[in-house]
């Protein structure tokens, strides 16, 4: 049984998490004033700088080099093994060739942002990675950590055993309290593609989008498969043109890359971009 | 910028968390009033009731039957497509069979600890999992909160790449943080070793005793390798008797159990553990 003590921390706690709802409810009536030349509120909150937020499909007409493609790539190194000396090699070479951000586990994100100050390229910290298990509340402090320590995009994974349980508001919920907790940072919800039916990716994709995310994602690169045509077709259908979509796990090479967004991804995670920023695309194929 | 109703919530939330932790130290101190006329602090302050703390090693000649498994098995159900009807099955096994445990992500610690009110088996959440490279701060709120909804164990990983980089100030800080932040609930450190080198082994396993761990572990079971003799001789001759020694990843029979115990480990992970204790202990064999 909680102490009376404990109780009340608990009513305060719920009391804290009301008045940040009010607040948050407050803040979306403001913005839904029209910013016509008379408005006195700007319609948007200023976005903090290095916030990414394009979230349409790429024309794969601008496409005519290799090189053309950094500016959708998440360079990407979240293997468990890896130092910071590898972090600020990976952070470099986003600088170097022009990659979107830089995606690493949160413990590395203080190093990530050091390297790439004053850099486009900005850091993305993974949250809940790469189960999406851990306690809504847990991914949410992570999440607000991260983006202390520099973060300008979190990737979350969504929680797997809540959606194949059914339990829709449980997901939702989760990947709110992460959006809430972030903003205006973007938010990224990882699917985990490989282990859903199609059912379950248009569910996801769907209570994603009205939790607010920025972005659905195909795969953590630790789960079953990764990034498929097919997949990306189908989220793109569901979550429309204010939705990115980025196609991430077994991103290899251009080809990949430009099949990839000719699907309607608008941003890619790679370990290999280096590769694919300096291989060729071969147009031919498509 | 954060806007002024923000910063009070943050300050709120501060303030909240601050009165938690007096709360927490009062507690304490009232726990530590002398149980005994001589004694003036007793050397320990009490354990709440499920906490487990036995670390030495395991006479092999008390396991007759592979029942006798048991008490030394936490019964863990990682997957992260896990349902929390998947969870509650299992909580039901330990409680019918008599295991140490219930391992679940923290997401199903309260699902779990509803199950197995009043058993002997306690939630174990596991934390950082399975990487290990999440901000210090997010593996020790996580536990936190695990332990609020209910964990009576905490199973972290350690930051491997700061161990690759020997960085082992942040190791044992990162290690130290969870068990503040854990206490007096035990804090098991699980090394991944299936990524290190002997000599990593050793030094995991004196940076995870100086730091306060309760066990060292061996492995997640989503990275390379498990559990192997040599592995727990090595651990249990650096930590001793007064640190425990868990033996996890790829622990599938009462064979394997029974080597590893003989090994040195007094607490065994498996998720086939209903076949462990139901299996024979093939004795001709030690």
């Amino acid at each position: 049984m909680p102490s009376d003590a404990e109780a009340f921390f608990t009513v305060l706690e719920e009391l804290v998490d009301q008045a940040r709802h009010r607040l948050h409810a407050w803040k979306v009536q403001q913005e839904a004033v029209p910013p016509a030349p008379a408005a006195i509120l700007s319609p948007e909150p200023p976005r903090p700088p290095g916030v990414k937020t394009a979230t349409a499909r790429v024309d794969p007409a601008t496409l005519v080099k290799a090189s053309d493609l950094a500016p959708y790539i998440d360079h990407t190194l979240l293997k468990p093994e890896a130092r910071a000396e590898d972090i600020v090699r990976v952070a470099e070479e986003a600088r170097q060739y022009g990659f979107a951000t830089v995606c690493v586990n949160s413990c590395h994100v203080a190093t990530a942002a050091r390297v790439l100050d004053g850099a486009t390229a900005v850091p993305i910290a993974v949250v809940g990675f790469p189960l999406g298990a851990a306690l809504s509340s847990a991914k949410a402090f992570e999440a607000r950590e991260a983006i202390r320590a520099g973060a300008r995009e979190i990737d979350m994974v969504l929680n797997l055993g809540a959606l194949k349980a059914h339990d829709y508001q449980r997901v939702h919920q989760d990947i709110a309290a992460v959006v809430e907790a972030s903003h205006p940072v973007p938010v990224k919800v990882i699917l985990e593609t490989g282990h859903l039916t199609d059912e379950e990716k248009v569910v996801a994709c769907a209570l994603s989008k009205a939790a607010g995310a920025a972005f659905v994602k195909t795969s953590t690169g630790f789960g079953p498969g990764g990034a498929t045509v097919k997949d990306i077709e189908l989220m793109r259908a569901v979550v429309g043109d204010d939705v990115g979509v980025k196609a991430s796990g077994g991103v290899r090479s251009a080809e990949d890359a430009v099949k990839l967004i000719r699907a309607g991804a608008n941003r890619l995670g790679a370990s290999a971009s280096v590769a694919i920023v300096t291989g060729q695309i071969s147009t031919a194929q498509y």
